[in-house]
């Protein structure tokens, strides 16, 4: 039991439909003894971003070996690539669209192989659902210890996404954005912590504000009491704008990409 | 672990409530190794037909016996009977109310028991959640090897509800209708990928229309680019109409029912 | 097999989002022979007496000795207690709340253990998130069997919420209200089913009202046909208004709090 390889599932897939449920099927039908981890099946739709950001932020929980299958994939059908990853101890697999960015700039240069043996795809291979034909069987046979040399060649030219960084403006402050909005409403910053730890060092104290309008800094969310939107360093070690109790997104129509600057 | 026996599970029940949680406690309570594997809880609430649906898209690709419970029942408490089904090499768990039809018509004439052995149900029957009380107890003990005769006898006169299928119109097409909304909004018709092929080879051209406009007809989705409604063979091998980035059953205002003309 | 751990999930995370998927991970790492069950991870968002309900509901359908992890915390990050309840055969972990306040009722008085062991949490623990730094390790190394009084000290002063009893009224009537409202839109009161047969027992007949207006009382779902509001005693032994094949929470504009009464 120890033993038993561990499959997450990523995926924009949502709830409605058997789509992940056959995926299940198809790894289980190749691999009895492997075990499957839901991480999340409601990525907004066809958003490569969010699920980049979102299986970053797992990933480093698991159990080093883990095979983390990762299904957003508006290109599917089409000439882009379906490639698997090992990178920081785990493996990725998924489409060639920019989805495992962040796991690419997060250590050491991975190794991408181009998947290309048929022979460890499903039989039939549809043109709208590789999750099914390729992904899930892939990682199946990889998880019974297949060598990842032997589901195609590596390759170099994988996509990377840019993901916006936060800069240094003048004053010494610095500008980032919101880059992922949570299902309580909190939208999280890509501004880290441990800038905010050097502000709070050298100058004593911490001034977060977007639009121009400060937003109060806070330990944790019940701190904050009633005083609208507040910002905390996060779980992720990221900051992050929230209102207790409520939804800093609707609340004030906070979204990705809206600039949040430290002072 | 290898022989660990697969039970899945198609419901209605939605991701709000514990009732799904509440099957996974007593399967397990009766038989430990068990491994429970969801479909879905999304199926439109009392839905039958997408229920039919997707336990047939589904369960072909599990493993043989796996034993799949499928719970979208309004008849609850009533005289609808509860039966198990052995087909196509699976079992299938469920109140007799059409849900199995599409399992039905798929091979080889099924075995379909009434379960009335009241020894295999919680000792405690309500008239709301036969999840709970029936299906679920019985499908641990099956899984645990009793033979399928032991839960009642077999019946012929089970509802098989009858579903519809495409026509063959003057001129020479074929008329069929959308059968499935999925969760990105693309629409699932029952026109099967083989007549779409023949047209093909024998005209060298398919035309797909709706409410008389002309839909084209692509490989893949990202094919479609920006030109709105679009078609294609789906992965379960049927005509699907799609919008690429959008939603064809709200953008086109699609709906179950609505008829699709290929010719 | 037989003996691997179980460990459910119950939350207000939602299923956009990764948390719970992470603490999947972080439990697996710790314990790779644990059984990780979902219970629901769709409570209404920070609604303590909602996940309370759910937990109570649920827990004794598992096997004894299950370990079961809610997580409905808005007062993370602040003085509020990390808990482990030994009550009932089974195990209990979440903040101190209230969220656990039905399982002290339910039975013999409970052993509440403060957790304050940081041997046994993440490394790095975060103010918004101890579900992954706090509650899923605890279980994962509770799963692996360490004693119960190694987390922390026993306390009395746990915070168990009230919680709404029918009360006997003039005229020797119940009045109770209504505490949850499921995915379906069906109504759960707190009138239990035993008030109920005694009326019935002594009276030959039920009759329930809400708003004054009298709701038939019928033995399951589908014998209201298209009578509109009407009510019976649902799986959970309670009294239940529902529409058969609507909502009796959006029909009827019926929430919780509002009171129903049984004559």
């Amino acid at each position: 039991m120890e033993t038993s390889p561990l499959i997450t599932l990523t995926t924009d897939f949502g709830y409605k439909d058997p789509f992940a449920g056959i995926m299940r099927g198809v790894m289980l039908g190749i691999n009895p003894s492997a075990r499957i981890i839901d991480i999340t099946h409601g990525i907004s739709r066809q958003n490569i971003q969010e699920a980049a950001f979102s299986i970053e932020s797992s990933y480093k929980y698991f159990p080093h070996k883990t095979i983390h299958v990762v299904v957003v994939d508006p290109g599917v059908g089409s000439g882009r690539r379906p490639i698997l990853v090992a990178a920081g101890g785990h493996y990725f697999i998924g489409p060639d669209n920019g989805i495992f960015s962040r796991i690419y700039y997060s250590g050491e240069p991975p190794t991408v192989i181009h998947i290309t043996s048929r022979h460890y795809f499903l039989p039939q291979l549809s043109s709208t659902f590789h999750g099914r034909d390729i992904f899930a069987p892939v990682a199946a046979w990889l998880s019974k210890g297949i060598n990842i040399l032997r589901f195609g060649d590596p390759i170099t030219d994988y996509i990377a996404m840019p993901y916006p960084e936060p800069v240094v403006t003048q004053g010494d402050s610095i500008e980032g954005e919101i880059i992922y909005t949570d299902g309580f409403g909190n939208v999280i910053t890509n501004i880290p912590a441990n800038s905010i730890d050097e502000f709070v060092h050298s100058r004593g104290a911490v001034r977060v504000s977007v639009r121009g309008i400060l937003v109060p800094f806070k330990r944790y969310y019940a701190e904050a009491g009633d005083n609208g939107l507040c910002s905390l360093v996060n779980s992720f070690g990221y900051l992050e704008l929230f209102v207790n109790g409520g939804s800093a997104a609707s609340d004030f129509n906070l979204q990705v990409g809206e600039k949040v600057k430290v002072s």
